[in-house]
């Protein structure tokens, strides 16, 4: 039931290709690392490592899956455990989406590698970043519907919110002193003020 | 003296090698960018365009360089015409950062190439970012000091605008239906509300 606790992160449980490849693609971007790069650093042959994986982009494919799968689950698991409070729901998703752009920055920064990816291999990562853009933006609606929140365009803060969050993996680094719990506790606080609450 | 008009964009004015790189890296990536590739899109040959150019990442650099240096001289004459009040400085400085998202998102969608560079090339685009940033985290603490603004951490809620508006580059469409000026303006108002303007 590990998975239920939204807060909670443990090592990343990748198989040796997907953890070397993420190193690979971390330090050398997505382009600047060639197949025989990420078979060098797992110990295997070339052709072994296409045994698991058909090209580079389907290891891509699946990194970004496994990124995105986790912080939906986690925003939407936050978000349900705020009740019916929209500030609450509202406080909730944006630490988890902080908590997770911080302990899974590796993860969370191949976003950037997302727009040379095949259209095809891009749907089910948009599909859930659509899912969760719609939940803080159904959040958000919520909030101005009660009189909790003030709010000129719901959708438009809720994109930018997003943005916000998901530039954290540009500069966050995971050596740094900066605490991910602190980082998230500062975003609550900024995030809460675009939404009028002080 | 049309430099001075911070909200005017005119058509860029590169050379023919710095266009077709641009549009390269913009459709393809930098990696995923060849120096032929430019050469034929220039229609010129590979050793003409290293005459000019030491390498791919030189054009890069340039790239970069013209990008920081548009934002930064529109921030900083923006900020200046807002005079003495924080409030019209900092809204002033928000639209210019976004206007430089929308009308030059080509150019500012190259950010996220920028960890690829060598460490000396960067150098000069974090100096004028972090210039940048130091103006905006300048003019929160300028309202929180007159008591204008309400703000918890003026330099983190500088960088998380910061993140916010370069965000923009990453959705962003010069095809889409959504005007620089519309976007701007909707930005200026959600960044008003994290230092306390409603």
């Amino acid at each position: 039931m590990a998975k239920h606790d939204w807060r909670r992160y443990e090592p990343l449980d990748l198989s040796p290709i997907l953890t070397h490849a993420l190193d690979a693609f971390y330090e050398q971007g997505f382009h600047g690392t060639a197949v025989r790069d990420i078979a060098r650093r797992v110990g295997v042959t070339v052709p072994a490592l296409y045994y698991y994986y058909e090209n580079k982009e389907a290891i891509l494919v699946t990194l970004l899956e496994t990124a995105t799968n986790d912080v939906a689950w986690r925003a939407f698991t936050a978000a349900e455990e705020g009740g019916d409070a929209p500030e609450t729901r509202f406080a909730n998703v944006i630490e988890a989406i902080v908590l997770h752009m911080t302990h899974r920055v590796r993860l969370a920064s191949l976003d950037s590698e997302l727009r040379y990816l095949q259209p095809a291999n891009r749907k089910h990562y948009a599909v859930t970043r659509k899912k969760i853009e719609n939940l803080l933006t159904g959040i958000i609606n919520d909030g101005v519907r009660t009189g909790t929140f003030t709010v000129t365009d719901p959708a438009e803060t809720s994109r930018a919110l997003l943005g916000m969050c998901q530039a954290i993996a540009t500069w966050y680094h995971d050596s740094g002193p900066l605490r991910p719990e602190k980082l998230a506790e500062r975003y609550v606080d900024i995030a809460s003020k675009t939404v009028g609450l002080a």
